[in-house]
């Protein structure tokens, strides 16, 4: 849980003796509370987890999270909606190492303005939902992650209420999902439990920098 | 790159042949823009990359990025300036399969409210600190991953000038420097090529769900 600190400003420095004295009871009741909350959290339920927003990120935590699961011996599975010519990295480093416990499926087109022709991006979208349901029906599978799913609800090349009614009614209990790209569309965040927005705060494409490897794809 | 597309929106369910035709005119002169935009794109420089914000992924994407090396074999570092007990499962993993290309270093102690002790915070700050630099400076490591040195820096357990008059001048041109955690200070976005901010939309400790493996660590 790297990410979940509190709010409380750390203004200890050049403190006297007894400041520090208080910053440590302080910080003691802190871990108290903490400690109490925590206990509340007992339940464990597979989630539908949501990566969204125009900054960078998206994908990348997405497959932050199937590492995490290889990591502990968890069978997962990827489902590129988009194919991602750039992100080749991940599959091939799975592909060569980890075959044996995380399966993935491209079996997106490539954008929409590079491919032009809608009939076959809904096709090729419908044949990754297929391919995605039985992933997520089969429950050896702990996560599944489909990645870039938003952009082919976003285009209605798949319908959103399809996929919310398969992801409430048929997503084993314990199955977590993660559903990655821009724009997630409402009826998908309203069924989420945990939906983050990746925020674009400064990008170096605007100084003339070019997507590099390693960091990008 | 799959987190960059364009903002246009797909509306072409239902469209006649002439619409569609027009659509993919559109989508042609899409493709043709962004081609000619990309192509002024041609610079390749070490990035100082910040994730911060509330939201969950921050480290994750981290992570994701040290892996994209891996798949790339290009060597990188890390160092986790605060002891995430929970984040394990990339450092297993890294170091049962990957030792030979990413060096990992958990310095940190825990968060102040466990250590409830500021001299020894700062102290082992400034030790995660001195290895950092070290990483850095050599010029074998594409990329190198300060996992939550903002705690560090929000708690002023290190000083944001040094870091950041390090980052300017001695970091390697070709080197990439990843910073991740809340708050990061304005000095450090000042100076970042990329800079993302996790917003929390939705997260499920708020309905009792306690963290679970494979997804917070």
């Amino acid at each position: 849980m790297t990410d979940d600190h509190t709010d409380d400003h750390g203004e200890t420095a050049g403190m006297s003796e007894a400041e520090l004295a208080r910053h440590a009871e302080k910080m003691a009741k802190k871990k108290q509370a903490r400690e109490k909350i925590m206990a509340t959290k007992t339940d464990e339920k597979g989630l539908i987890i949501v990566h969204t927003g125009k900054g960078k990120g998206k994908s990348t935590a997405g497959f932050g999270m199937i590492f995490r699961h290889i990591a502990h011996g968890k069978p997962s599975a990827v489902v590129q909606f988009i194919k991602g010519a750039m992100v080749t990295g991940e599959r091939e480093l799975i592909e060569a190492h980890f075959s044996d416990l995380c399966q993935f499926h491209t079996l997106g087109e490539g954008f929409t303005w590079e491919t032009q022709d809608r009939a076959r991006d809904v096709a090729m979208a419908e044949k990754a939902w297929e391919k995605a349901k039985e992933l997520i029906r089969d429950e050896r599978n702990s996560m599944v992650l489909l990645d870039e799913i938003n952009i082919a609800l976003r285009y209605d090349y798949l319908d959103v209420n399809e996929v919310v009614s398969f992801l409430r009614n048929e997503k084993p209990y314990m199955t977590h999902v993660v559903l990655t790209g821009r724009n997630a569309k409402e009826e998908l965040i309203e069924i989420a439990d945990l939906v983050t927005e990746m925020e674009l705060v400064k990008h170096p494409f605007r100084s003339g920098i070019k997507a590099q490897q390693g960091v990008e794809y």
